[in-house]
């Protein structure tokens, strides 16, 4: 086994750890459930007044700019500093970024002014902001995927962070590291937010990871996080009948989310790089 | 029985009382189908440019601070003068008052600035605005219940108003009669929202409350509101496998509930104070 | 057969059509899934800075004013003026035109500054966009439907536009073609957003019309979008009990909805005007 997912899910539960997410409108409800579900306390805040207070109790900060607004970025960097501060790991998920030139400036504003602790998003988000190119269709994948990764992995050592790319298959790294996860289902890419679900998650298993240690525990926290969510995936997926069921039946599964399963059915690979 | 509220249900199917919410982005699409569910009618605005016309023609106004920002208190202010003086009933929920000082202040404005009909929260929430200190754990459960009692009915005394704290026993107060009310399930503490959602019911039973009538009949509306809630999110447990098919048997629960089973099933007590 | 549904379906399904929405908060989330699952793309933003360059590049535009904000109305202009330019359709839904003045204004300043593909709303807000009154309680249902009706048709002819009223019957014109729609579930009424999901189909629909031809493949794609949603809301309330697994089985539905079986379950009439 390679990493004990089953134990993060176990210590989530354990601390159920405050998680602050300055998420998109389309996704907030979701978003929560899907930390009720797993075990962890969320709280949505975006007043400039009080994000800065509320990132300093939490145990994670969640940054997702899907809806973003000049509003919500300033609101993000304000949060930002706060839990750097106060060492409160940050995560961030450049929703859409390459769609348009502002989401651009927009993610890489959030990227240079913060120091993140974990930089998410799929394939497409992750290549653009590392460097790898953002458009993949027509290409070989394995390519593709092998191209994204040594993109991820020279990001990473740049800026001493981690970097999470979510696909078929799914890439976490530290720069020394590479985790490659095979679980997960289809039906996640028919329902919306799922990747907005996994980013708050992911500040759940960051809240608990050792501080520590340096950047071991947070890459390992991510992958277990997504092992987790991706397992519960493929609970859910068992007697939905579509999207809407498999919607309703993924928080169920988070609930039941058993952490022997989730080891057993994990499915793991791991290189250094 | 100590309360008819399943003849509450009744008049509220009947009338299908306008309900305008101002309530967060998390929360603000089960809100609306909660409304639905039960057989009232949902609307909700935000701005300032209608906000005073929409909680004139509503029956109810309920406002929900949840992910406030100072444009959404102004106009929450805004609509509760209007409420106000159009006699149409308000009910606040100053959703997670004293996780931050920005949340503290804008409860107290709202609270201090508009003639509230009902102030709604958990009970950490309506001990910090009735101020029988915010923090509960590690104190006998029984002796908060009975410190966060004494602190509403003065509340309720003080401000002519009436004052309900929810957990898993809820209490109703207009300062003269002190409800406590015993139906309910955990897995409403699994899904995000389910506060929210009874602070909207909750203005569909003032809406239909005899207005004529000063106090009494807004708490008996707001007892008869959580009640009915609490029974439906019993009858939706059944059969359910976790919060998210809980989640969305509780909208099938509420169109179904039946005013006979709501009274059979009721657990109501009712002391004068 | 009237209009060949299951075909302009296999098209959706074949493109993939990006949709931007710029639609309200208590049902982004709702709508997203709904594209998601008939198999089109869905994408929101609403600043100012990327609404131009959204709308550019999406297949079409669903403007939903149900939370309207002043800001939200000048960034409809700007992406609604770039959507024009670009030759994007754009379908306005008008929620709640009538509820209060503002609401008016808005609808209007909507309604006149952009060259709408499409205006649809449901009978009432249509009625009162198209002059043919907003109130319709204790009036004949039929004369009604024909007062609409009417209103209607003179509205496209003066705008050469389509206008779309939904209800129990749903009224598509394009000044021309009168398509009158029998399909649907009562459940619809009973959940949130089932009206601005649909605002965002027809914008799918929109998109993979043939841009060629003028007024007619778009009254066509409207026709062939409500038809579908509705067949599938019947679909979806088979097995259902009540509103809340209904929402959870619409999108399994629209997932599963079968071409040949729309066409089958089709009750649609067309008249020339």
């Amino acid at each position: 086994m390679i990493i004990d997912a089953g134990h993060w899910l176990i210590e989530v539960r354990r601390h159920r750890p405050l998680v602050h997410n300055m998420t998109n409108l389309v996704v907030a409800n979701v978003v929560a459930n899907a930390l009720l579900a797993i075990g962890a306390s969320p709280v949505m805040a975006y007043a400039h007044e009080e994000v800065q207070d509320m990132a300093r109790i939490a145990g994670a900060l969640a940054l997702n700019m899907g809806t973003l607004t000049p509003d919500l970025i300033t609101g993000m960097l304000l949060a930002g500093k706060a839990a750097e501060e106060a060492r409160v790991p940050v995560v961030f998920d450049p929703v859409g970024v390459g769609a348009t030139p502002y989401r651009v400036q927009a993610a890489d504003k959030v990227a240079t002014q913060l120091r993140l602790t974990v930089l998410k998003g799929n394939a497409g988000e992750i290549g653009g902001m590392a460097g790898a190119g953002g458009t993949v269709s027509g290409v070989d994948a394995a390519a593709v995927a092998s191209g994204l990764a040594g993109a991820m992995v020279q990001y990473a050592r740049h800026h001493h962070n981690v970097v999470v790319a979510t696909g078929e298959q799914d890439f976490v790294t530290d720069g020394q590291t590479l985790w490659i996860l095979n679980n997960g289902h289809p039906w996640l890419a028919r329902i919306t937010g799922s990747g907005c679900m996994l980013t708050g998650i992911i500040g759940a298993f960051l809240a608990v990871a050792d501080k520590q240690r340096e950047a071991i525990p947070f890459a390992e926290a991510c992958a277990a996080a997504i092992t987790c969510f991706n397992v519960a995936a493929e609970k859910a997926a068992e007697g939905a009948q579509g999207p809407g069921t498999f919607a309703a039946r993924l928080f169920d599964a988070l609930n039941l989310l058993d952490p022997d399963e989730v080891n057993r059915m994990a499915r793991v690979e791991c290189r250094q790089v």
